[in-house]
C-alpha cells in the first residue's frame, strides 16, 4: 500500500482514505512498499485473521462496524497472547469503489486504531469480483520469550473466562430472524446489546499484562468456548472439567436460556465471543482477579484443569455431563 | 492458523497441508493463535500483497505456481527494501476443499519457503463463496534504520533495473490469446519462457544486500516500470530521463518489439515484472555492478535522475519523448 503522486485509482483511494490512519513513523505515510516495525528489544507477536462478507459479517452490516470487527478480532488475539498492540497491515479486496462506504470504513478503522494504540502500517487494496474481504495482520510486542501460549496449562489450574459468553452468536441469531428474534421481538435494549456484541467485539487488551504475568496458558474465544478450550487443553496435554452454570451470561442470554429458547450448548459453541479463556494457577488467582478488577474487566472461574486427553467435560448443576454435538464453528 | 487436535475440518486441513511448512520455532508448529517473530536486534520490514483468482492469476494456473507467485511477489518487495526474509503469514480464502489442489499448493509454497529461507509462521483459512484469494504478509530483517526507501533518489543518480522487463505481461498476453499468441504460435520455447515469467516471478533476493549497501532508493517493479518509477521519483521529489532502448529485453520480448507486434509502451507499463528498480549514485555504480555480478543477477542502467517533479520521460533512440497513455496497471 502506497500513496504516491501517481494518479492511479488505487493510489488515490489509499491516499484519500487510509493515509490519515498511518500515524506510525514506520508506515512512512503509506508512501513506500513496506513498513518498518521497531522491535524495541521485544519479541514481535504476529496474528492474522480475515473476514469474508456473508461468512464473518453480513452484507448490510455498517461499514464502520465491519472495519472495527476486522481489527478487533486481531486485537483480541494479541490480548490473549499477553501482547501490547504495535500496528497492523490491511488487505482489502473490493468489488467496487463506493466512496461513502470507504469513508465510513476508514473512520471506524481509524477510531479503533487510535483507541487501541494500533496504527495502520501498510497494506494492499485489490479488486475482486467476489465478496468483500478484509484480511488484517496485527503485531504486538511482548518481553522476549513471554508470549502466552496455548500450551502450559497444568492440572489444578483454574479455567477462567472474561466478560460473558454467547452474546455474539445470539446477536447473529437476532439478525437472521428465527426463534431468538421472535422471543426478543420488541425488546430493543436486549436485541441491540446482542447485535452490538456480534458486530463489534470488545477485545480485552486491558487485561493483556495480567494474562502475561499470571496465566499458564491462554487464547481468545473466537470459534466457541467449548472448541477453543478443547484446543487449549489438547496443546497443553491436559483436559478440563467445566461447570456449565458458572459460564458467565449476560442478562439477555440468561433470559433466553431460562426461557428455554436456547440451550447452554448453543451458548458454549456459538463463537464470535472474543473473550479470553485462560488458565490461572490457584495461587495466582487472587492477584490476577485484582488486576482484572483494576482493568475493569469481569472474570469468572468456570472450571478446573484435570489430567487426561479427553475433550473437556461440561457438567450441569447436578454434575451430569452435557453432551455437545459439536464443539465449535468450523469453516470446512 | 492452528492445528490442534480438535477435529474441525479447518484444523485438520491446516495440520495436513501447512504444518510441515511451519519450520520456524516461532511458529509453534501452528499450534497457537499467534507466532513469535524474533527481531534479533534488527528492524522488521513488513510487506503485504494479495492475489485474487481472475485478477492476479488465471483460474487454471497450476496450484503450485499460484502459491509460488503469492509468496514471491512479497519476497520481491523485501528484496527491493534490502531486507533478508524472516517468515510469512498466509490467509487463504477457499471456495471448496480440493485436496489435490491443496497438496500442490502446499508443495509449491513449501519448496519456495525453503528456497528463500522464509518459513510459514501462521495464518488463517476461511471459506468464501467468491474467487480464491491468497493474502500473504511477509517479514524481513534489516539492520536498524537501514530499510531502503522509495525516497532518497538524488539528481545525477543512475536509474538501474535488474533482469528483463515486460516478459510477464507478454506471458499473460500469450495465455489470453490474441496478437502476441498468434505471433509466437508454435514457438514453445518462447511462449514457455514468457508464461513462466507471468506465473512464477523471480524475486531478486540475492541482490538485497547490495541494494541496501548502495542504492539511494529502490522498489520492486510490480505495476509497470513507468508507473513504479514515477512513484519512486514522486516520493523522492525528483524526475528521471529514461532511454527506452536501454530497457533490458529478453529474446522473445525483443523479437516481438522488432517485429512490431508490441510497442515499447506495452513493455514498460505491463506490470508483473518483479524486478528491482533502484537509483545508484554514480560513484557507487561500479561496486554495485560488481556485487550484482557476484550474485548472478544482470543489471542495466536505463537512465538518470533529474531535477523536477514531472513524470519520468521515456526517450526513443532519436531522443524524442515517447508518449505513454497510461503508466501502469491500477485496480480501480
Amino acid at each position: 500500500m502506497a500513496a504516491g503522486s501517481n494518479a492511479s485509482g488505487e493510489d488515490s483511494l489509499i491516499a484519500r482514505y487510509f493515509k490519515p490512519l498511518a500515524t506510525d513513523p514506520g508506515a512512512f505515510g503509506l508512501t513506500d512498499d513496506a513498513a518498518v516495525l521497531k522491535a524495541d528489544g521485544c519479541d514481535i507477536v504476529v496474528n492474522t485473521d480475515a473476514l469474508v462478507e456473508g461468512v464473518h459479517f453480513l452484507p448490510d452490516d455498517p461499514a464502520d462496524t465491519i472495519a472495527r470487527k476486522a481489527l478487533r478480532v486481531n486485537l483480541s488475539d494479541l490480548a490473549a497472547k499477553g501482547a501490547t498492540p504495535a500496528g497492523f497491515v490491511l488487505t482489502l479486496a473490493l468489488r467496487e469503489t463506493d466512496h461513502d462506504w470507504l469513508a465510513e470504513f476508514a473512520r471506524g478503522l481509524g477510531e479503533d486504531a487510535t483507541l487501541f494504540g494500533c496504527p495502520l502500517l501498510g497494506g494492499d487494496t485489490v479488486s475482486t469480483p467476489g465478496p468483500l474481504m478484509i484480511s488484517i495482520t496485527a503485531f504486538g510486542r511482548v518481553p522476549v520469550g513471554k508470549m502466552v501460549r496455548r500450551a502450559g496449562a497444568l492440572v489444578g489450574d483454574r479455567v477462567v473466562v472474561t466478560g460473558t459468553i454467547g452474546d455474539a452468536a445470539l446477536g447473529l441469531a437476532v439478525l437472521k430472524g428465527g426463534a431468538v428474534a421472535t422471543a426478543l421481538a420488541g425488546d430493543v435494549a436486549m436485541t441491540g446489546a446482542l447485535v452490538s456484541r456480534y458486530r463489534v467485539p470488545r477485545p480485552r487488551n486491558a487485561l493483556a499484562k495480567a494474562v502475561r504475568d499470571h496465566a499458564s496458558a491462554a487464547m481468545d474465544v473466537s470459534d466457541g468456548l467449548a472448541g477453543d478450550l478443547a484446543k487449549l487443553c489438547a496443546t497443553s496435554g491436559v483436559s478440563a472439567t467445566i461447570e456449565a452454570q458458572a459460564v458467565p451470561l449476560s442478562t439477555p442470554a440468561k433470559s433466553l436460556v431460562e426461557r428455554g429458547i436456547v440451550g447452554i450448548e448453543a451458548i458454549v459453541t456459538g463463537g464470535d465471543d472474543y473473550e479470553i479463556i485462560c488458565t490461572i494457577p490457584a495461587d495466582r488467582f487472587e492477584v490476577f482477579a485484582h488486576a482484572a478488577q483494576l482493568a475493569g474487566i469481569s472474570i469468572a472461574t468456570i472450571g478446573t484443569i484435570v489430567a487426561g486427553y479427553s475433550t473437556p467435560r461440561f457438567l450441569d448443576a447436578q454434575g451430569r455431563e452435557i453432551p455437545l454435538k459439536r464443539l465449535s464453528y468450523s469453516h470446512f
